[in-house]
């Protein structure tokens, strides 16, 4: 058994792979395993997946069809159009991602009735498609914008983006269907490819979203066109072929072309979603430059633009990155689709390089923005997820879409609904995040409770379940559920904040083999026999994490994470210690503590009388004004992605030490 | 002599009175001295005066001609609107500003090129005014939405403030004068009244500023309906008379009844025109308990929602003020207007109760808002005014109007260009805001050189000469030009961080009084004598300043500060010691230094290697990687208000502490 850095030796066999999952190279390092091959059984993920089942498919097929939002391809299907067209220029792409939602569970469960509602949705969808496949509800028809004329922020090839991802899903879970769906993506992009050719018009759309679409389309339909379509789309931006506006042609990426950026920058989503096309298109023409550029644009955005809960995004009036270290926690926006959007960049980038940093940043992604927006039934969501609540506002409505992105709790839907559909696809296809395989063996990314059975190459055959109770409990269990024909390389993540992390290996009642795990990934080498046990251990204890000292919005302060999960303390905690989080600083120098599965740190009250004038302190403590109480009091914090779950309170991520 | 608080025995006798002054109230406890009492000779403030006339004016009047804003009212005249119609829905507004400030320079110095440029433009105004007293070039024709239609979004009552304010300005200081204006905003007025009153539309103007606009043409014509309709546009907003949106109906403080409200909120500029309307209207119906909603609302903004500087607003989003101690230095919007509007409503607050707290806001706005805003030769503004750039940024193209609010160098216009008339109009009136007077005596309370000549109740005729080099020199003489009739008090005040000033009076060449004069209003009484010599020293050391602990975003971080005025750390000083502010931190152990005339401090440079991760540091120093060199170098900082004037730099006025 060795446990080093990750067997890097070669790739899978090149082709058209089959996974039933979103993004699927045919030619990458690490092939995904899709939903055929991994199944969630329960645990933390298991639990959020059918309460996106339960709870959240209604919830959004509810108020899509309230909003107006479907019905708009009832009327234009009608010829009703535009009168009593309802939503946002871009509301027809909510549709798309709640078929892509829906496809994946049926993928995962084959829900009959869920499989009936789709298929109505559908076809409402393609009845509004014209006869040259252009299917867009806000453009095109008299009294509308022309078709393709509001690049800018029109939307159009986003919401066919959306479109060609629902219906890859679907033909990756239901290959061959009749249900008609992947017939319209079809004929949209052959429109798309005619009209925005070589010899069409040049230029791109104001969000990218359209890249990756068509990368996946051309995959699992095997037209080159599409990923040509792809290429150009990613290599005309960045040459100001969009017009310019107020926040600058860097808000949609046309600032630098995407070879040549160091760093992610403007909207968030855009941003991240433009660096996942481009991941595919630089994975399917082996164009090794770009590959490169993605990875120092991935590098740079971590360590300067990239909140400890993986959320990225500073400012609201943009929705876009800040700075480099412009990180401040109370406008902290972290929109939730800028999370998926950047676990989709991740996973492309692991896929292709099969670095455990890739999945580290997956995990934290996941664990802290992506299960931080739903509420605890699925119905109300965080748009942008803050690290610093100072106002405990006030409930949402359950009734009433909120007119913003914000919300002092979670909102049951918004004008702009991105982030609800967003979630509910990523959570229905999550399995698909779980492993990949490579020539030499299995790689496990992410722990959850599952069965995983797949071939890889030479057709040695693997079936393992997956136990564990992470991310409260350290301890991950794989066992092999047959024998393997010969040997293989199991893989298993160690995550860079796991130090002390243990392997071992237990075969026919016995421990062959233990060691340490580095991070990076532990490798076991075996001929797996049925019944073999990989354990592995990660150090669970709570720990502070200290800031760069450069974020200069978090100086004096610390954060507390446990594993892969950020923790928050909300005033909701405090008891008669204090009403606010404002009004308390953490002891750094006791260590924060597990009790039961309560993470506790010491805090001290510290009065703060208001000054005339705030800036008249004389000394750091605040001057003379101030003071602190005597004794520190234990205080639990809460998981941030638990949070604003007991009515509104005060939060924060970044605590200030005394 | 009394060196006592100020006199606060009683106000001077009530009735119109006639200062040349922007806001005039018939009775508060303060009567401002205008432009032909108070005369600026010189000195910091004398030198931006210069250059508002010399630099800035015609500067403005360059851009309103190119821009098409000057001529939409020719086309208006000659009813060819809206076709060619330029500018945004509230640009009428910025040549109204623009004539007021020239109103007051001529008022100043009446100079007669100056004065044939006013009424050329007021005869193209007054063109367009239709015959029933609209005045708008944005609505009311056909292809234009219909009057009044839009309160939310269309600022025709605000672009009518302005009017009103231009017209106040000429009559104040040519009263009477045939140029036409005061007739224009007269017209206008009265068909305002008859459409918002008691049986009109119940609705008032989504931004304030038509309110204090009202009051003061009502105290220059005597108009009492002016004052009604003032009070009842104040009195109906907060009942969400005007629509819900995506901000709130904070946004334009039509979320709580203004004399309900604890603090001020929403969109800056708007919050401080509405607080001084607020104010105009309790001066003018002696309304206590609204006088008392104002001082509340303000003390607790300058508690908990100002900036160092004495900016205003949190969000660039929306213009606004955030929540209490949300104030980033790296976000600040302190938009230039908020701080100009700001200084209104601290004045009238100073004028109604006389406390030297708000003439301590007034002096630090100026000094650091005010004056940050133009460029040293008046042709390029900040809209912005932040307090930390980490990016240099690039040179802004003296020919090109700005898309953006921000800036990384000042731009020469703006998209929505409200700041540099409003600078304009605030440099042209500035000798207004010097002085005052009593039932008792004379107040100053801020320092330039400059002459003041007026009469005190009872007939006391005063006459003084100012000489300072202040805010270099903390030395303010004080000469009686003649002998006065009786006694008077001179107050002259002392700023809340000047600890250790004195005050002396030499009379007939001998010292007869000196004393130490404590923060407040150091009072002088006495019958003066021509050539008595009252000076005041106000201790001028650089100091560090602490902030609040409850600002986050400055935690362990200082400020320096010499009298009024905030210094800033620009990389162009750095030298060789590093490329930009971010590698260096203070040593906040030794004072900072006064070098000729160079506020110098000592950093030590902080090597900051990029981490994989930036979180992932153990101790408060930032990890292993981080470290500080041995030694200190001195480092001197610039003015605040005169950073980015070398080419691009980082700037932070917030310096870590090592």
């Amino acid at each position: 058994m060795t446990i080093t850095d990750t067997d890097r030796a070669g790739a899978v066999a090149p082709g058209l792979r089959r996974a039933a999952a979103p993004a699927v190279p045919s030619s990458t390092l690490l092939r995904p395993l899709g939903l055929g091959e991994v199944a969630i059984t329960g645990g933390f993920w298991g639990e959020r997946q059918r309460t996106n089942a339960v709870g959240t498919l209604p919830h959004i097929e509810h108020w899509l069809e309230r909003e107006g939002w479907l019905p708009n391809f009832d009327l234009a299907a009608a010829g009703a159009l535009p009168e009593g067209r309802r939503g946002r220029e871009f509301s027809d792409s909510e549709i798309y991602k709640y078929l892509e939602a829906v496809a994946w569970e049926i993928g995962r469960t084959g829900d009959p009735a869920l499989e009936a509602r789709f298929r109505a949705i559908v076809a409402r969808v393609a009845a509004a498609q014209e006869p040259d496949g252009y299917l867009n509800t806000a453009f095109g028809r008299p009294g509308q914008p022309p078709r393709w004329t509001e690049l800018e922020w029109g939307h159009e090839l986003y919401c066919a983006g959306h479109l060609f991802q629902a219906a890859v899903a679907r033909e990756r879970t239901r290959p061959g269907d009749d249900d008609g769906l992947l017939g319209v993506a079809v004929r949209l992009a052959d429109l798309i490819c005619a009209t925005f050719g070589d010899d069409g018009i040049r230029s791109v759309c104001g969000h990218p979203e359209v890249e990756t679409a068509l990368v996946e389309l051309g995959r699992v339909t095997g037209e080159q066109r599409y990923l040509d379509q792809a290429r150009l789309f990613i290599e005309r931006r960045g040459s100001g072929v969009l017009g310019d506006i107020e926040w600058g042609r860097a808000y949609y990426q046309d600032d630098i072309p995407v070879r040549e950026a160091e760093v992610l920058r403007g909207h968030a989503v855009r941003a991240n979603y433009l660096a996942s096309g481009a991941a595919d298109v630089a994975a399917e023409t082996a164009d090794h430059g770009l590959q490169e550029a993605l990875r120092r644009q991935w590098e740079n955005t971590v360590a300067r633009r990239t909140y400890i809960t993986g959320g990225q995004g500073s400012h609201h009036q943009d929705e876009a990155f800040g700075d480099d270290f412009e990180l401040p926690p109370d406008r902290a926006y972290s929109e939730t689709c800028a999370g998926i959007a950047s676990v989709q960049f991740s996973w492309r980038l692991l896929l292709a390089e099969g670095e455990a940093r890739y999945a580290d940043l997956v995990e934290r992604t996941l664990y802290n923005v992506v299960a931080t927006s739903p509420s605890h039934d699925g119905t109300a969501f965080y748009y942008a997820n803050t690290l610093h609540r100072r106002t405990p506002g006030a409930p949402a409505d359950p009734d009433v879409a909120s007119p913003r992105a914000e919300a002092s709790l979670r909102a049951p839907w918004f004008g702009v609904s991105c982030c609800p559909p967003n979630v509910a696809r990523t959570l229905a296809s999550l399995d698909a995040y779980l492993a990949t395989a490579s020539a030499d063996g299995l790689q496990l990314h992410q722990y959850a409770p599952a069965r995983i059975a797949t071939t890889l190459d030479g057709g040695r055959r693997v079936e393992l379940e997956v136990r564990t109770g992470y991310p409260l409990d350290g301890r991950v269990e794989v066992e092999a559920l047959a024998d393997s024909d010969g040997e293989w390389t199991l893989a298993l993540r160690v995550p860079a904040w796991a130090r002390g992390a243990s392997v071992k290996v237990v075969s026919e009642g016995r421990e062959v083999e233990s060691a340490t795990a580095e991070p990076g990934y532990a490798q076991v080498r075996r001929r797996f026999l049925a019944g073999d046990v990989v354990t592995l251990d990660l150090p669970l204890a709570p720990r502070f994490t200290w800031p760069d000292p450069r974020i200069d919005a978090v100086r004096g302060s610390v954060a507390v994470e446990r594993g892969p999960v950020v923790y928050a303390l909300e005033s909701v905690d405090l008891g008669p210690l204090a009403d606010d989080v404002a009004d308390v600083v953490v002891d750094a120098a006791q260590q924060p503590a597990l009790e039961d599965q309560d993470v506790v740190v010491r805090v001290r009250r510290r009065e703060q009388p208001d000054r005339e004038w705030p800036y008249d302190g004389v000394a750091e403590s605040g001057g003379a004004a101030g003071g602190q109480a005597d004794a520190t009091a234990p205080v639990a914090l809460v998981p941030y992605h638990a949070w604003a779950e007991r009515g509104p309170s005060t939060m924060r991520v970044w605590l200030p030490v005394e």
